[in-house]
């Protein structure tokens, strides 16, 4: 049960771009990366990947992010995001993020994703947390 | 009826790297991108985007490819996409791509991509090319 | 001379995910893409890309962003990219964004870009914006 | 000294599309990613991440590829990247790769890299490869 987690990797080459940086959309993609990752750790399933058979699937959109950028990042330098829980709420859940390069933080902010599933409609609508997250993520 | 496509647009700057030219995948996703323009073009659909009501949902994965970059393309640099339809089979098209820049040649290769329906099972499983499809590839 | 550009483009194949929509990091990136059109339409020039023999190159990094997005948009729909002045610094532009979708806004929010130059060191420094833009971007 | 090297990472969700599976290009991707570590793991720098002070950097642009997908990859899975040397020549790398999934092999094919450096002209030019490079790549 835990709160916090820490997720780390380096830039690759691909996500460089011409002025020889981390693109920031490629930045930000890690973060999202980092919440997966975070789900996954707390046992927690990310879309069909993993559902039981008969389940249904279960998706995190991004509905919100606020983000300011602090230290360019270079290719290869090795990266760790760390995210906190900041608001578990009904259908979402807000983190604040930190990305810490080799000598400074690379960028920090906030990123608020909402808990969906795939409706008969075929559409992704907003459903409750599955309640074992709730507690999991609230540190309990 | 016609068996060859152009499609036309600049390098974005989120497709370059550190090098300072496009990216190699970058510029393969242009062709893709040229192919389902191509599609539009001839009045088919791809993916649910246009299909009608109750249609199944038509896709076209990448089944093969083969390219040589000739020379890089910098940012904003105007291209040129010019696809040549190679061989119609009954479930699979395959199309010769030249991508000229506004000096030279910046690539050329060909790629297959496979007709696919998504089954019952949700798994995509090749099938037919639609009728009018293949008549339209052939110029005829 | 004006403080509001429109930027019209398709969403793409390559940008979709496996929910079946726009990737957020595919529509953010967008709105940088639209941000170096205002400027290319300003005839302002962004890196090397058409920078006269000799001068320093300028790019603008991304120093912040905030976002909501407010529904989602699938492959093949037409999007309208919105961006206003809100700000003009000595060395940043802010920019308010709104992205319309066929049906409804897409997202909306704000980011702010730095004016960079390339110093002797290799590295990027943040440089006074080029006296003629910041009359342009002001609306005068 | 070895002439094969094996990669091993995840797919990732934003490297899927939105027929629920990863995205050619984002494989593709992976091969170079692969290819890099397999250069950092033989103790040579890819561009000027790990450069000494003064010397030239040096990058592995991709001059061709072919590439056959046969099998589908979905979000989360785990990929070995195996790479074979098939041809060192004085200035390029060419390389057998085979990306295997949980199942199944996903994709196999080939890529050739070559060695460049950074002129004075501001433009990459291929450069002999490192002598130090050929032999530990020829497996010697």
């Amino acid at each position: 049960m835990s709160d916090k987690f820490l997720y780390r990797r380096a830039l690759r080459f691909a996500e460089t771009d011409m002025a020889g940086v981390g693109h920031f959309a490629a930045i930000l993609t890690m973060v999202e990366e980092a919440w997966h990752a975070y789900l996954a750790d707390l046992g927690e399933c990310v879309h069909p990947a993993c559902a039981p058979p008969g389940a249904d699937p279960v998706g995190w959109p991004v509905a919100s992010l606020q983000v300011d950028f602090l230290h360019p990042v270079h290719f290869g330098e090795h990266l760790a995001i760390l995210l906190e829980v900041a608001r578990v709420g009904s259908r979402s859940v807000t983190l604040r993020f930190t990305i810490k390069g080799p000598a400074a933080a690379i960028a920090q902010g906030s990123i608020t994703t909402v808990c969906t599933t795939l409706a008969g409609s075929g559409q992704w609508s907003p459903r409750p947390l599955p309640s074992s997250l709730a507690g999991k993520l609230s540190g309990k």
